[in-house]
């Protein structure tokens, strides 16, 4: 199967007239997608795109282009090729490397090409992931940097241990789902009335953890993280989410003073790239019980290998469309594993919900086999522009069942939100 | 002074076709600038660039595009506060955060500002730079995610420690210029012949160092390594470069074949976002006394921040325009001059020779005082086409006299280097 051409699109939500999605860094995101179709010769399209929050989603789309004669007129039967083809050419490397505007693009297309190979071999990604033999997983991933940390040999025998269970837990999935948490009470634009009442309806709808935003006032968020603990009693774990907002003592100031309420984990509390600076902060956290995790910034695997060897996050939390797509995302699933670490993906965005569930599901069955401390993050926006949404039941996400990447969207919404001259915009 | 309207060139010289810049990353570069005019209210035009080496050049000119509203219009009497409008955009900032293209971008842009400065002033960017307080150079910088390392009052001691000896070190750069290095010998698609050509011509230009790239082929490098050892003799230092080329054990078997001939430091042995890598790499080497440098591609402050922290490098290889620019390099200046450890910049490409002796001059007469140690890496490419070219005399740098950063390409060769339309690509 080869890729005949492609298509790009810059689509933009104006989230930001109602605050939705308003944290400590990101006042007023205007969610978007520089979105990618790729036309196989066999006839199907595979969709994918990278997440950004507005101004600059044009320059991810320059970024796409870039890189198309890497893609038109190639094979895709070896995605692992396909994707190190993607992230080694020597000239676009020099901008990252492996990171940033280019690194965005490639996951924008390595998405997509797994899209079209789900549709083509009529499965869901999950699926087609959790039916590849230890030997094929390892050959996804580009090992380069990572040998110090974790070797193919090393991650086969991860791999290979996971074997045994697959069946059942895929039979476990489709009875109950992949727990999720919610951060739809918790933006920092909205009132305290509207997160009391979307934390009670949060714990109605059977989720087990929310999140609320912190890091713009200390007095503010010790006040809402109160409510919210009030709102939904002890047995609810209230995660908190600074955004980047802090350097090292701050971080460990504010959440001192959130410390009373119960935080389970502070979630990116400084700069993505300071892997040092989040081992001082958990040490500094670890005698009042409050977790770190990060990961929705973090570049590339060799920022995760490093966060992984520094012990410097509690949970490592992947992003779908920020690393260079599902082979990047496979590297760090292993290396998480390998260091005996939760993976909780970011999610929320466009579309991240439906990208990142198949990469849980896939990690459950084939990699780490548990489900312990694990849970998707739950954003209940612009579902409802995809083709195949996500579904949510008693605060699970339900195992996807259509072929491919869940990364479509609708066509009538690719026009309306197209960027500056679809009609939401012009 | 506001800016009133900015000009953007996608510019290309075709070096690959000589394997000019070739080592083991980067077998077949184009030099290449993304390039922007600023023109001010008062009929001044500050110049800037970033360097690429080829494709994904016009990504970063795009960037700069998305950046221009953050510019037109602006005034840019307080540098500081221009430079971070640029890199805290919470939209744009999703991109990075101050990372990859849109640093490149956000560094272009602010160069191009500092070189208006110079030029609106009558005077070279090093000695505007020279002339500020300790007060003002320290709110030339952005101090998130810093304090854990360096805070302003220190940096203000730094500062003050360094105001006495101001006007002779001045004196004496202008008598004995600052010493360079030259990596034009050791080009990894130069044949013998010419390794061993260039490297007696460089000892008899009166360098005191050169430089070899390595990482390709060990027997290869242990032949050119020896061969150039045995050219300029035991008192010239003779370092070498993988360009990333290694994970860490690898750096470290290759590097102790090379020991026997005395490599002074090696280069980029790993991946730049790698920290604990570097670290590990130069603890297994220091017996040897191979020293550990890196930098040209340490993506902001926060990396090398942590490469000061974790004792991962001897010495520091500031880039002028991978970073955002003078101000984020003066934070580098600073943190190197903390943790007591040389700055010798990274240069070459096109015009960075250009932009970074200003940085090395005003960090031996304001930061450091120092420069035991300290050379700027000097490659004879590509100077023709600036309207303000390095001096080199006796393997030093000249003090540049001319007022402006020294950024500015010649008319001509911005239109017949143009890509695609130029006649040079046409």
């Amino acid at each position: 199967m080869k890729i005949v051409a492609i298509d790009t699109y810059d689509v933009r939500f104006p989230t930001s007239r109602e605050l939705d999605g308003s944290d400590a860094m990101n006042p007023d995101p205007d969610y978007s997608a520089a979105y990618v179709v790729l036309h196989a010769d066999n006839g199907r399209a595979g969709h994918g795109f990278t997440f950004t929050i507005g101004r600059g989603n044009e320059v991810c789309q320059a970024a796409i282009e870039a890189l198309a004669p890497f893609v038109v007129g190639q094979s895709v039967d070896d995605l692992g090729e396909f994707a190190r083809r993607l992230t080694h050419d020597s000239q676009i490397r020099w901008l990252g490397p492996e990171k940033g505007v280019v690194h965005l693009a490639a996951a924008a297309l390595i998405n997509a090409a797994w899209d079209l190979a789900g549709k083509t071999a009529g499965k869901p990604v999950w699926q087609l992931l959790a039916e590849m033999s230890p030997q094929q997983i390892v050959d996804l991933v580009d090992w380069r940097y990572l040998s110090d940390a974790l070797n193919p040999a090393e991650a086969l025998e991860i791999l290979s241990a996971a074997l045994p269970g697959r069946a059942d837990r895929i039979a476990d999935l489709k009875r109950s789902g992949y727990p999720a948490y919610t951060t739809s009470p918790g933006w920092l634009g909205y009132s305290d009335e509207k997160l009391v009442r979307l934390a009670r309806e949060a714990v109605a709808d059977g989720y087990t953890q929310i999140k609320l935003k912190v890091g713009d006032n200390l007095e503010d968020d010790v006040r809402r993280m109160k409510l919210a603990r009030q709102t939904v009693g002890d047995s609810i774990r209230v995660a908190v989410d600074a955004n980047q907002r802090w350097d090292v003592d701050e971080a460990v100031r504010w959440m001192t003073a959130l410390a009373p309420y119960d935080p389970w984990w502070i979630e990116e509390p400084t700069s993505p790239d300071d892997v040092l600076g989040h081992a001082a902060i958990r040490r500094a956290l670890s005698p009042s019980g409050i977790k770190v995790a990060t990961g929705e910034h973090v570049q590339n695997r060799i920022i995760f290998k490093q966060l992984l060897q520094a012990d410097a996050v509690d949970f490592v939390q992947i992003d779908a469309a920020r690393v260079a797509g599902v082979n990047e995302n496979i590297a760090i699933l292993l290396l998480a594993a390998k260091y005996g670490k939760p993976v909780c993906p970011h999610a929320g965005g466009v579309g991240l919900c439906e990208l990142v569930q198949h990469l849980s599901i896939f990690d459950y069955v084939a990699v780490s086999g548990s489900m312990q401390d694990r849970v998707i993050e739950y954003v209940d926006h612009l579902h409802e522009h995809f083709v195949d949404p996500v579904v949510i039941q008693d605060g699970a996400y339900q195992v996807p069942t259509a072929p491919g990447f869940s990364a479509e969207i609708r066509p009538e919404t690719l026009q309306r939100f197209s960027y500056p001259d679809g009609p939401e915009w012009a």
